[in-house]
């Protein structure tokens, strides 16, 4: 039988195990019957607002909250799609968003009234205090959720090409879940600590996870690294999605202490990771598990078993068990080792970017999602990314990943952080330009010392500059299109 | 997105975690990547046999074996559908299903030349050994599994009606195995033990698990009871699949020893569990999961989770994630407590019997399955199994439920082994008959004393035969039918 519906998730998981814990912050803590007892609550307060409304998506933006969770919940419960909108954007990419998708509410959180403080005429602004002050009106609750159904849309990032809102079903996130869950198990007692944005992919799918899973979900509202710190050791959480500068700065705050050995699995997304990071946290026995995925894969896609976490260290492992992966290059598909671009298959891939019908014929084709990212599958099957291909460097014909060269930048010593962007040379195309920020008493000509002993000639950056801080989005990912505009602009400078 | 395929789970399981171990029988050990192998090679001599073969199905008959296991799998991969034949079946019960299926071909295990000799003509009988000398020709495999196509077919057990084929498909496997997962959870050294039918869909959803997890199969080809205490014993097994009296034999067995703390669910189905046994094994401390589920639902549809395992005692538990349960009666749905027929809906219900239009009309109605069973939720929505609808016994008007008086039996000093079964009276129509299985000195005056105290008027036995076995079917489930057909036929003597 071919399912096109599943029991309302929430409302089944709050009937099967109403008294597990679903979400912890702090000393505040909610079951699953508390969970949905809130989502109905709130839904109901939402539904005096919004039922005369013939939008079918809803805006949202939030903050790592309890409230926010119940938020994502009670839209689920009143049948909309959630249009997650990400609250470091200015006000003109914010605009952008809100008429690409025909808003015509925007919920948000207060601490964000400023920043929409020019919503109103046909787009609704409501605040939380607003929405919590709202007389409730019954609505009738679905029992079950149609999974061809759309559940939110996220932005992609902005790091490559035009942003475009990628609409993610709720079949997407129940096979993402299913994904993950083959792959890294499951057990009654698990923990997600989720300090990464709730409105990325990254966070959104925790939550999701945590109803189909029955699975508590210990909140951050910030990324506090000592306060994690303290919580990996403690042994309460079990799982933590990171991004490698979290998991860098974890690594620097955790000193000789070791974590909890409850403490499972260290999922580590969001592009390409140092070895040099890798390396250290297999010394101090955190147990990293690389992965690969994008808003439009509804989180990971590829995710390395446990079993080869040390012998394959640097690898995003291989596809989830319903999901496939190839590489293409311009003969078609790659052989092992050969490198191309990366394309993903599965159920839990998007069927699509919301009103881009040329981005879609582009970018899928019989099925497969074309990433635009660069990697290569060895000989047994396991991925490596190389770069997400909007920051490849061509210089002299010769391809040139800023990753790789980051990855030698931050094992010299001296080096805090590092990023490598193309800039423009009337020689070779492109150089790669290193940005530096770091710690006293380093020199270019100690850094150039260390490029020439691990680097080929080619991919040694032509440019050193020093900066305070490196460009990073709300899940942490280097920008290193930013640091190629401000190198562009001018508004970073080679002191030489 | 709508998921209308998979990819190859064997192909696939065997692509990601080779190395894993598959499928152990005594000393003899099966990583995935063995098993695909040993899958393929037999499937292209399989393939030598059957490639101008123009029926979908194909027959199987099997014990508890390594070879049964390859043989599951290379008819997978081949894209036959696989007829499971049960091996304690007569030879007209076997010409039956093999018509009714239309098949062309049986493969079986050598044990079996003699039962299936009437096979020729129409009907291709191949023994393993000729297979295994057959020349393999190779064929295409394929990279997905249809989730709507035919895996399985399983006749009902022929305890109720009719025997008619149920149809198993890929998708109804994979959501039964990820219910149970949700469930249950899954962690990387889970150990199922096999010691039920693999021809059942006990044991068959046991395969099926494997591969889609990533997890050993422990295979037994008999019920040994001394070696499988020692297997739980000894941590290298952690979950296991029994009916009743296999638990019971093993609580016998099992003295004073305590199972291993590696050893986390006892998954006890077939029918309702008499009170004591569970009460033994709490003491005990074996963790048993009560789970209710059938042919048509693709094993497991109803499970008690651990939080609850102790606190409701008898209770099949609540439907998995995906799946839901409601109670009939002539008024409509049931309210809590209330008995009536258990209705059960989800994506591991078979889409019906193979060529049975009156009784897929029967079955089905809106999505929901028609088990026949009597039961009754509580308000908490647990699901309490009462009885089999064929051996409600109705006496005088009243329901009476054959497993709560044989329950009420089996806590009396002396009974070794109880089955009840309505038998004709004049008076009442139907009258409920004890047939007992007694240790020395037991005497019929001493059971009625017990059943006295322990039952109202019309629930006790109005006839007590002592007999040296109970008609048990291959998965060791009671059958009641047969009592009352040995009894009307006078093979069983009241000797008073």
């Amino acid at each position: 039988m071919t399912t096109q519906e599943l029991p309302n998730w929430l409302k089944q998981r709050a009937f099967l195990t109403p008294d597990r814990t679903a979400l912890t912050n702090g000393d505040v803590e909610y079951t699953f019957g508390e969970l949905w007892e809130k989502a109905i609550s709130i839904g109901e307060q939402l539904h005096t607002i919004v039922k005369h409304s013939s939008h079918p998506f809803l805006g949202l933006m939030i903050k790592n909250k309890v409230e926010s969770v119940f938020l994502v919940h009670a839209i689920q419960q009143l049948g909309f799609t959630t249009v997650l909108l990400n609250n470091k954007l200015s006000e003109n990419e914010l605009s952008f968003q809100i008429q690409d998708m025909g808003l015509g509410t925007v919920i948000y959180d207060d601490e964000f009234a400023g920043k929409l403080s020019f919503l109103g005429g046909e787009v609704e602004g409501v605040s939380f205090s607003q929405l919590f002050g709202t007389d409730p009106t019954r609505f009738e609750v679905k029992d079950h959720f149609q999974l061809d159904q759309a559940c939110s849309v996220m932005y992609t990032s902005g790091t490559t090409g035009a942003p475009k809102g990628v609409l993610q079903s709720y079949g997407n996130h129940w096979w993402s879940a299913i994904g993950s869950s083959l792959n890294l198990g499951i057990t009654e007692n698990d923990t997600w600590l989720c300090s990464v944005p709730l409105f990325h992919i990254s966070g959104y799918s925790i939550l999701m996870r945590s109803v189909v899973y029955g699975m508590n979900v210990r909140l951050f509202e910030t990324f506090d690294v000592e306060g994690i710190n303290r919580e990996l050791m403690s042994g309460n959480v079990t799982i933590m999605s990171v991004v490698s500068n979290m998991l860098s700065r974890l690594m620097k705050d955790m000193g000789d202490e070791t974590y909890h050995p409850r403490f499972r699995c260290m999922l580590l997304g969001g592009g390409p990771a140092p070895l040099p990071l890798l390396q250290k946290c297999k010394e101090n026995g955190v147990p990293v598990f690389q992965t690969y995925g994008m808003t439009e894969t509804a989180s990971q896609i590829v995710t390395l078993s446990p079993e080869y976490s040390m012998s394959k260290l640097g690898s995003a492992g291989k596809p989830l068990f319903p999901s496939e992966l190839k590489i293409k290059n311009e003969e078609g598909t790659a052989k092992a080792n050969q490198e191309g671009e990366i394309l993903v298959k599965g159920p839990n891939v998007t069927t699509g970017y919301y009103r881009r019908e040329e981005a879609n014929a582009k970018s899928f084709e019989s099925g497969w999602f074309h990433t635009g990212d660069i990697g290569y599958m060895d000989e047994e099957g396991f991925l490596f990314v190389l770069d997400r291909r909007s920051d490849l460097i061509i210089s002299g014909g010769e391809n040139v990943y800023p990753a790789e060269i980051e990855s030698v930048l931050l094992s010299c010593d001296g080096v805090e952080d590092a990023g490598v962007a193309g800039i423009t040379s009337d020689e070779w195309g492109q150089v790669p330009c290193a940005f530096i920020v770091k710690k006293d008493h380093l020199t270019k000509e100690d850094i150039i010392t260390h490029c020439e002993k691990n680097l080929a000639s080619y991919k040694r950056p032509k440019k050193i500059v020093f900066v305070d801080e490196l460009p990073r989005n709300a899940s942490n990912k280097l920008l290193r299109r930013v640091l190629r505009e401000q190198w562009e602009k001018g508004m970073v400078a080679d002191e030489d």
